[in-house]
């Protein structure tokens, strides 16, 4: 029996909620798989504000950097509205991403087929639609520097951010969307703005070059971020890999996972750099946000949690077949027709987010 | 007879073949509607590097100003790639919105009645849709500086560019959101990433202190941008007026343009401030970009520029009753059942440019 050493990161709204559904599979496998968790579960966002003052202490950070992966729930509180920019509750994950250089942001957008009727897009758009957005993390306006609100001697105010990419930041991610676009449809679209962005120019110019040197046999190509906008919309199935900055990647990737009609159903892999020693530090969370006007109601979907663990299966412990088995059980619950209340989409019984998980760890 | 004065600058790809039409439209005006134009046309874009090395000339730029309002068609030619990041076309675009100060874009995303079906959205979900968004458009990260690509020592290089809002830039973007607002369906929605960016939250207050200075009659909410991508999916109907900075405003008008199933229909306007003398200065072209994939085809849909010429009646010449005409002459063109091959809807006949154009002129 091997061990592994996960930190468990609720978070707010419903993040603990669905993260109870994940600590069911997580026992059956450890019933069943010839795996051991030894996990740590600590508090991040608004929920780590209200006991330490902070949305994310150094223990943290450290007992993430140790921990073989990490599973994060989802943060941000309208309530600590009032802390400040510093300390709002979104800085934890911000700050997770950027301490353990997570800078590769994979996010799949596809459409279940028992719920291609859940789509507000017609079924014939986005039937079989399967995109993976990868998303630059650590970089971008999210973090350049200058940035901050300065008052002029007028009394004006700027407000003032920074979007930096330099050739290596580029050059990582691409090369994570070239290498996932080989085990996919071999086609990678990189999107920026370069008719109005230096930034993006150069962004272009990267991919372009690295795809020439090492990834001739991939199928590259160019979109402007507007135009991708509205391709995603038009005809959401001409992508396979979208690979784009920060900032865009925020923007694309939630409105390629609502294409879905399974936003509570779609999970998320943040990975870093391999280091010499083979170890590579990755986090795991849903799609969704943390909803807080259905936190505590019982009605949340755990699926997108759930997936994300076995993403993390997949990603960080080399165990496909684990996670094949339980995107199989999340495959069956919904053919059997169980919907939690998000799903728009017709089914035989609307439960929530307990029994819902119940019904995965019956499925495996 | 009054007599008018307008600029109009085909530019690139489609543009000169769908302003062709327009003409068509200007004469039957001046035939039976008691107004003159005095027109002078000029060369923008690609067009004009062609003949003047240079996107666009200040002669240019001064007959733009002098104009009583500016027809725009769309430029950007990928033939001019080669010529680098300043004399790219979209500069003149560019520079047109900078130099004439006009700041706000407004895009009306609307669903024509008879191409309801034309949507990759379920009609239920479109149907009768019509938002309007305002864009911040001479400001934020298009104009920051610094900017540029930068070589470090140690031969790494840097692209960077700087989002920059101030307050009072904010503050009339926001008054033209909410004065439109008033007339229509009373409602604005304010999107920013107020969550990552110190200048969305400067903006978000600035926006939340005009409104309740000056418009609490009117009902704001506000939106962070991602979040906004996916509702406009997932319900846009939800929707009244968005006002939104430069970026974001350039992805989702896109976005919203394409839940209409009828990109090459919908026109802009882009307003500057008002003088003292009551002037205002004001540019107006379709939404749509140069397509050259089609031009020279004679394929290309026109009725986005002939409509951008009825929002110029509307806006910049005070003839509301002649846009009315427009407007409801293209509604009866569709509802005939012509459809150039853009429109992703049934009708009776397929049909070219000349012909659209021919027409509404009929129509009317
Ligand atoms: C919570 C927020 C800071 C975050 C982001 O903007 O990256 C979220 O929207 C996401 O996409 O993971
Ligand atoms: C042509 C380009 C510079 C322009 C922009 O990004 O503003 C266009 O996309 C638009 O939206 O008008």
């Amino acid at each position: 029996t091997v061990t592994k050493k996960l930190l468990v990161l609720p978070g707010d709204g419903i993040g603990p909620e669905v993260m109870r559904e994940v600590a069911k599979v997580v026992s059956w496998m450890e019933r069943t798989r010839g795996i051991r968790f030894e996990i740590e579960e600590d508090l991040v966002g608004g929920a780590s504000l209200a006991v330490h003052g902070t949305p994310i202490r150094d223990e943290v950070i450290a007992k993430a950097r140790a921990a073989d992966a990490v599973l994060f729930g989802s943060v941000g509180d309208p309530r600590w509205a009032h802390v400040g920019f510093d300390r709002r509750p979104e800085v934890a994950i911000l700050k997770l991403r950027s301490e353990l250089e997570l800078f590769a942001n994979l996010r799949p957008a596809q459409v279940f087929e028992a719920l291609a009727d859940a789509s507000t897009l017609k079924p014939e758009v986005v039937a079989g639609l399967d995109i993976m957005i990868v998303r630059e993390t650590v970089g971008g306006i999210y973090f350049g520097e200058p940035r901050g609100i300065e008052t002029l001697a007028d009394g004006t105010r700027r407000g003032i951010n920074t979007e930096v990419y330099t050739t290596p930041e580029i050059e990582r991610v691409a090369r994570v969307a070239f290498e996932l676009a080989r085990k996919r449809g071999n086609r990678v679209c990189s999107v920026e703005k370069c008719n109005v962005m230096e930034s993006g120019l150069l962004w272009k110019e990267v991919v372009t070059d690295l795809h020439a040197r090492e990834y001739p046999d991939v199928t590259l190509s160019h979109m402007l971020a507007d135009n991708c906008a509205m391709q995603l919309v038009r005809n959401p199935r001409q992508f396979d890999v979208i690979v784009t900055g920060n900032l865009f990647g925020d923007l694309l990737s939630d409105l390629a996972s609502m294409l879905t009609g399974s936003l509570g159903m779609l999970p998320s892999a943040t990975l870093g750099p391999v280091a010499a020693d083979g170890r590579r530090a990755a986090l795991y969370e849903p799609i969704h946000g943390s909803a807080p006007d259905i936190a505590g109601t019982g009605q949340a979907n755990p699926l997108a949690q759930i997936l994300s663990f076995a993403m993390l299966l997949r990603y960080s412990l080399d165990r496909g077949d684990d996670a094949d088995l339980i995107e199989r059980a999340v495959a069956d619950v919904l053919a059997s027709g169980l919907r939690t209340p998000d799903i728009m989409s017709e089914g035989k019984a609307r439960v929530g987010t307990a029994t819902m998980g119940d019904a995965v760890v019956q499925a495996l």
